[in-house]
This record gives C-alpha cells, sequence and structure tokens, in this order.
C-alpha cells in the first residue's frame, strides 16, 4: 500500500486487475501510449447485419468465457437492454464475464444472480445503486470493482486498459445497417454520448432496437461503420424510467437558501460575464440556481457561449430564448432534453471523450468557466464523496464530477450543512472521488467555504460581503448539531478502487461489516 | 513480377515502399489487424492551440525529415494551403517527406520545386493533374507514387499502413480549439468528409484557418479533440476556384444522347423503384442523366431514400422537393451543395471512411443501387481507366470510382464511343483503376454493353428494346471510325502504382517516354 497525494493508502497491485498507479495531483500523470485500435472488420454488400434475437447476436459475436462485455446507461432506470442480455448469456452458459456499462442502477439488481451464478466476475463501471450496490459493498466479488468517471472511462476505452470485446447497445432508432438516435421512437433517451464511446471502440458491436426505421438513418449518433449487428426486440426499456418527465424547481426553503448563496457567489466570482459557460446538475438546489442566475442574465445582458453536461430542460429553454448560444449534451435528464437534441442543431450531441477525457486533445470540461456540483460529503481538504454513503455502503455513481471539477474555471460545490441527521461537512470523506486541490467553493445554507487556494475568489467574496467562512468553520457548525459521527467499521477487504479521471488510483472502497 | 486478376505485371517489393499483395478480387482479401492508434496526447484547461503562423505550428508539431504530411482537396483548384505550408517547410529545410493529400490538382504545380529541392520524396494521392503530373509520368521521383482510391485512403490511414505524421487541415471556419466546419467563412466548400480521416489518425494535426469564430462552433466537422494547433492566415482559398459556381446543364447533343440511353437502361434496370439510392458525377451527360430521371420520378412517383458521393446542387434540389429523402455528402461539388450541408440536417456530412472504405463494418456504397461514372477508357474486359490519358501521362483521380463500382448494384459507365480522334472503348485500358468485374454496364451514344456477367441485366435490356451490342462490337465500332490507337511507349521505369481499394495492386504507371 501506498499512500496517495489525497493521504488515501491505495494498493499498487491487485489480484485480477494488475499494477497501479497512485493518484499525485489532477494533471500529473502524461499519457505516452498510442490509441487503443479495434479489430478491423469488412462487411460487403449484400451482408445482413439483422437478427431477431439477442440469443442469436450473442452467438454471432462469438463472446466466450473471461471476456468483458458493455452497456451504456442513457436508458436509465427504465434500461431492459441489460438483464434481457445477461440473461440470455447466461442461458448460454457463458462464465467469469467482466461486467463494463458507462453505469450501472437499482434496475440493474439481478447482476447479483448473475455474479451468484458465475455469469459476472468483475465490473467496472461509474456507479451503482440498490441491491446490487449492497451486495458489493458487502464483499460479494472477489476483485475490487473499478469506479470510473464519465471522462475516464472514455479515457480507459481509447487507451485500451477498458478493453471491451462486445458492446450491447440499446438503440431507440436505428436502420438495419446501424445508423442509430436516441432522441426518436417510444423508448427515446435523447443525446447517446456515452454509447458512442463503446462503438468506438468494442471489437463486436450490438445494436438492440424497438424501433427498426428506413435506411438511412441519418444524422446518425452511432454510425454503421461501427455496428456488426442490429437485433430487433418488443422494447429496450420503460419509458417511465428512460426520462422522468419534466423537471421540477424546488420550494424547499433550504435549498432555495442555498441556491440563493451560489448564484451571489457566481455573480461575485468573475467569471459570470458574458460569453461564460456552465454545467449544473439536477439536483434542486442546482436547478435553483441556474433559475436565479437566468434572471441576473436577463436583467444585465449576460448572454452564455455555452452549456455543458447532462441537460435539463431549463438550460434548452433559456437557449431557445437566447440566453445560451449553444447546448453540448452527453446525456439527457428530462423530457424537454431529449427531444430538443433531436430537434435543434445547436443542442449538440457529445461523447464521452469530448465531455470528459483528460487524455485527448481537448475536452470540452477544459473550457467550462462554472460547474455546480453536489456532494454527499466534503471535508476540510475540500475533498468531495459522491459514491458511499454515511453507512460506507455505495449508493451513487462518480458521473462527472471531477472530470468537470479538474475542467472549471470556478468549481462549486452545493449541499446542505447537514442532511438529516447526517453532517455533510467532514474532517475526512468516507470515499474520495473528487480531490479537494480541484473544488474552489463549497456553499452551504449555513455559509460559503473558499478553498485556501483561491485567494482571489476569497477577496472578491468578501469585496462581495458573502457569508464566508472556513471549511473547519463549516463542519464545526455542523459538528455543533448533531455531533461528531461516529466511524464507519469497515472489514479489511478492499471491494472497490477508485479511479481519478487520469487512471491513477485516488480511493478505495472497503466491505462494509 | 506476378501477374494479377485482371492480369497486370505487377511487382512483388519496390525499393522505398516494401512488399505488395496483387489484385485478386474485390473482396477476396480479408483485413487481419487492428486499427491503428495515433498518439494520445493531452491538452490541460487554460492550454492555448492558437499560433499566429504557419511556421509556429510546423515547428510545434516536431516535423522532421522522412515524416508524412497531409491535406485534404476540398479547396479544389482554390486551395493556398499546401503550397503555403510546403514553401515554409522548405524554409525551415526539412527534406525527404512523403506527401500524403487526399488529392492533387493543377494549383499544386509548385510541388514539382519541393520535389527538386528535396523536401518532397515520395507521394500518395487519389489523383494528380497539370505540371506536377506530367514531371511524375516523366519520372521526377524514385519511388512511385501510389495512387488510392477515397475509400482506400480511408482504408489505408485506418489500418496504419498510411501513417500520417503531421496534418495540416484548411479549415473555412473554426474556433481556437478546434471544432471546425466546411460550410462557413469567406472560403467555404461544403463537406470536409475528407479531412475527417486525417483529423483523427494523424500524430498532430494543424488547422489552418481565414474565419476564426467564437467557441464552441458546433455542430463540427473536425472536432476539437482532434486538434493540436489551430493557426490563422490571410486567406485558405481563392473562392472562385474552390467551388466553381452553379452545375450547369450540358446542351451537348451526343451528351445527351448517352444521358438518355443511360436512363434508359437504369428505367429498365429493376432497380429504379420507390426507395432507390443513387450517385452521379458532375460530367455533362451524369447530370443529364439525373435530369432525365428526375422526370420520370415525378411521373411515376419514385423517391429516392438517398444521394450519395460528391453532391450537386441537382441533388439538392431534388431532396428539397421531396424526390430523395437523404443526402450523404462526402464533398462538395457546387455553392449549391456548399451551402446546403451547413442548413439541412437530411443533408449529411460523411467521412471517406463512411463513404467508401471497404475495411469498415460497412460503407454506405454497400447500399448504393446505382452509380452513374465516368471513364477516359473501358477495354473489353470492362475494365476502366480514369487516371492517365491517351499519351499516358497521368492526368485525373481515382477518386470514388472503384469504391463505388464495387458496391453499387448498377455500376454504370456513361461515355461517348470516340473522344476527338481517340478511342473510349478499346481493347486494353493503359492504366487499370476499376476492374471489369464490378463494373455491369457501359452506356455510349453508339450503344450499350452489359458485362456478360450479368446476364438478368441483357434479359431486361432485351425484353426493354434498348440499342444493346457487345463491348467488342463497341470496340470495333470506335476502330472502324477512328482507326486502331496506337501503343503508348513507355519506359520502363515504373512511376506510380494504382492500388485498389483493399489496398493490392492493380496496375502500375509506367514513365511516358
Amino acid at each position: 500500500m501506498l499512500k496517495n497525494k489525497v493521504g488515501r493508502e491505495v494498493p499498487e497491485v491487485v489480484e485480477g486487475i494488475g499494477e497501479l498507479k497512485p493518484y499525485n495531483g489532477p494533471f500529473s500523470y502524461e499519457p505516452e501510449t498510442r490509441k487503443f485500435g479495434r479489430q478491423i472488420a469488412q462487411t460487403k454488400p449484400g451482408d445482413s447485419k439483422l437478427l431477431d434475437s439477442i440469443e442469436k447476436a450473442v452467438i454471432a459475436t462469438g463472446l466466450k468465457d473471461g471476456m468483458t462485455i458493455s452497456f451504456h446507461h442513457h436508458l436509465r432506470e427504465g434500461d431492459y437492454i441489460l438483464n434481457m442480455v445477461l440473461d440470455v448469456i447466461a442461458k448460454l452458459g457463458i462464465k467469469n464475464l467482466t461486467l463494463a456499462p458507462s453505469s450501472l442502477s437499482g434496475v440493474h439488481a439481478p447482476v447479483v444472480e448473475h455474479i451468484k451464478n458465475g455469469v459476472i466476475s468483475k465490473i467496472t463501471t461509474s456507479g451503482v445503486r440498490g441491491a446490487l450496490a449492497e451486495a458489493i459493498s458487502g464483499g460479494i466479488l472477489d476483485t475490487p470493482i473499478i469506479i470510473r468517471s464519465h471522462g475516464g472511462r472514455a479515457r480507459a476505452i481509447e487507451s485500451g486498459e477498458l478493453k471491451i470485446d462486445v458492446a450491447f447497445l440499446g438503440a431507440p432508432s436505428t436502420d438495419e445497417y446501424g445508423n442509430a438516435n436516441g432522441y426518436s421512437g417510444k423508448s427515446f433517451c435523447g443525446s447517446l454520448g456515452y454509447a458512442k464511446q463503446d462503438a468506438e471502440y468494442a471489437d463486436k458491436v450490438v445494436l438492440i432496437t424497438d424501433n427498426l426505421v428506413p435506411y438511412p438513418n441519418v444524422p446518425a449518433s452511432i454510425e454503421q461503420t461501427n455496428v456488426d449487428y442490429v437485433v430487433t426486440v418488443d422494447a429496450i426499456g420503460d419509458p417511465n424510467g428512460i426520462v422522468s418527465g419534466a423537471t421540477r424547481y424546488t420550494k424547499n426553503p433550504r435549498e432555495l437558501l442555498i441556491a440563493k448563496n451560489a448564484a451571489s457567489a457566481i455573480e461575485a466570482s468573475g467569471y459570470f460575464k458574458p460569453g461564460f459557460s456552465i454545467q449544473s446538475g439536477t439536483g434542486g438546489a442546482s436547478l435553483a440556481v441556474a433559475r436565479f442566475l437566468k434572471k441576473t442574465m436577463i436583467e444585465k445582458d449576460i448572454k452564455a457561449s455555452f452549456a455543458l453536461g447532462g441537460i435539463t430542460g431549463q438550460f434548452v429553454e433559456m437557449q431557445q430564448e437566447g440566453l445560451i448560444s449553444k447546448i453540448c449534451d452527453v446525456q439527457g435528464f428530462d423530457l424537454t432534453a431529449a427531444k430538443s437534441i433531436g430537434e435543434n442543431p445547436d443542442h449538440y450531441e457529445i461523447s464521452a471523450s469530448l465531455y470528459a477525457n483528460s487524455h485527448n486533445r481537448g475536452c470540452v470540461v477544459n473550457k467550462l468557466d462554472i460547474v455546480i456540483l453536489s456532494a454527499l460529503e466534503v471535508d476540510t481538504d475540500f475533498n468531495v464523496n459522491v459514491i458511499t454513503g454515511s453507512d460506507g455502503v455505495i449508493r451513487g455513481a462518480s458521473g462527472g464530477h471531477c472530470d468537470t471539477a479538474a475542467g472549471a474555471k470556478l468549481a462549486m460545490i452545493v449541499c446542505p450543512l447537514i442532511r438529516g441527521r447526517i453532517p455533510t461537512i467532514v474532517e475526512k470523506v468516507t470515499t474520495v472521488i473528487t480531490p479537494g486541490e480541484t473544488i474552489d467553493v463549497v456553499v452551504t445554507d449555513r455559509g460559503i467555504a473558499v478553498n485556501p487556494l483561491r485567494k482571489d475568489l476569497i477577496e472578491k467574496f468578501t469585496k462581495a460581503k458573502l457569508p464566508l467562512c472556513t471549511i473547519e468553520e463549516l463542519k464545526e457548525k455542523a459538528e455543533s448539531v448533531v455531533g461528531k459521527p461516529k466511524a464507519i467499521e469497515f472489514a479489511d477487504k478492499i471491494v472497490g478502487l477508485v479511479e481519478y479521471r487520469d487512471g491513477t488510483i485516488i480511493d478505495v472502497i472497503k466491505q462494509v461489516k
């Protein structure tokens, strides 16, 4: 074990994974290799890619014991694909696979059974929730899972560290030759940004669709040159779970107070000026920040150059109203966003690599002025945890958290000082997803703390008379209300490795007792 | 030397190039390697890609003696980029480079000087014309040039056979981070389809622009993740040479007669039905064919699924009128096409690989029903020459000729029986670009010849009472008018290797005496 730059003990070698590099700062590791090259294949005129069952597709790909399979998570809690495919693979008796989706959620609880029956032996993902997360935290797997950020996964795929043998990708719309998009059909989800990566690098690519349309289905998010097989099924997902309706605005007074503080800080930061760019999440406070900013943008005639990220209807409306010039969308968060991307050329679909991969010639997060992020915990070194809950169990996702924090000029955490009886600001976060040196400001309902590295912001915020305090003061305020939280008890077994976006190990997740 | 499947003597090894494979049929060679992986690079937040001179860019890329540089030919006869860059490279004293543009034309005559002064020692291109072509045919280079089709070049880049060290790509519009398109700005050219390949695979990518626009310039034909440097110059090209105005319709009675024969053959072929797809060139006869077909499409309510290729305003208008559903555009041939691609989502920009690379999971030419192609010569084996003139000198381009012929269900040559005093139908073409087994029909002003392999078409055309004859009869008709052409005298030196789209050698070009 080595102590890395955020003070976490991380292993140098893990059985079943190999040698590891410790995290050593957000841009300290320079890539030196060449891009991974997937198998070249030839599809001749007249060849058909169309198959009428997942079973035929699995057989056609030549999937074998020990290989790596991938999926995208754009169908979110409505996803039917992953469970359907694993059931078929199990029936065919294929074992010992690495499951490498862009993320996992509650709907994927059946994976637990496929771990027990030996079909799945390793997992790499952005996040995991529900019964599967609990089983992993409980030590069900012999090899730790790898948690990667969205940018980190794109990097790992492009470098060949994550070599995908077969990608099974849900396609809300495709023609029989594999030109697919995500914004039309009954199972529409909007952007296919995460799936683009798998389609370009997997040795075999299978599209699974419930909406076969005439050739050529262009513009295409996934192009025919990347697709081996197209499978038709009755339904790829449950519309109710794919995009969960329109974005709702919070009326929670604490969230509104956090949002007001955050908006004031952004306005005082110097980054809120014509041509600024922004990314914001779907939490109540985050959405409210954007709403407050919108008001000021109209009053002061400030127009943004672009909004980035997982996109909500709020930014779509602002773009339509002329307040934002372009939208760069890796993932749609609601119905409005999912529809808009197919209709508006200024609403641009981006891949995970273009979004956030630090090892290409410049991802979009590099050009981000402001990002508003959430946190389960923030510690006095400004490290952020968004993956493990107060009981130590995995319950979240790395997502684009560390990617955007590293890229943005102003990386701002918005969070309540206390959740229930649990403090958010703590001495040491349970798990580090995003290193403190990339976090600039923490905004709570009880005050704003600025990273001491950002003396410029402290000066600006002081001048603007914002309710500033130190991060230690925030921690003490929290503890004065709910007391010092009892340390979580972990077993020795490492159940998860948290990769920083550059492929180094920033933390480990241990088995809960 | 080996005799290949079209009966041409081709070398097994060439000094300075290496081992070669002889052509052995259009789909006989199965790719077995992995895709080439270019150097991974990291651009950090705050890094600037902007440089104010080509010289600074050449130095920044680390270009060295013996490397390979590439360019795109979308600026056509208006291109300033290639000559500007070579002048800078010559001034910097860098020697012995391989010049690997997507094509070369008359405007690139100054390359002759750069061959003489040792800057350029090898060339690979789709075509070459004018003084440079004459110098090459005269034997100026020690190593033969390699002629590749558009699909073949994409294949060679993706397989690593053509490894580009530095790509210098003219960008009619880009932001400072490298998001570029070809359809806006004073030097607009439309599609950047050929440039996409270089941008994705070159180890270093330099965009050169005369039109820097605000970030983010999306939708982007070339994305920022692929670009190392952006250089601003006063002008990247001469608008008069880039897209040569609107497409004009022929009034030449012989061309109209060929077109009428061709349209009748297409209508009788069985492929002319709702949902058909088509590619057609810019020659007078080709354009006239499409005009005749349009009339029938309206009369019989036949709508096409897509038009492909280098695109003219004619197809743009038909798409706007609802006669064609989608346009897949690798290269704009006139002002109308160059503008439309930026305005119409159903006018879709495709890369050279998506267009015509036989070694991916299915290029668009595979889905083509009908292609109408020109020829300098066709021989009695239906082999086609579009590269060398009647004096044996290089004067054309391989282009997408052999790609579309291999992909399309109906590959049709339209050509006059005689040009000036030169027969078009001959016993043996001077140079084989497209093998006869992929050509279905040859339409002339004096009759239509069908490849004997296509008994089905002979039957249909006979039933339709088309003016059928054998290819030998066409040859004899030509010879009866102008006599048998005198054989061209060549020296022994091989000045060009003609690659078929799969990377095998289909023919050689010898030095003219």
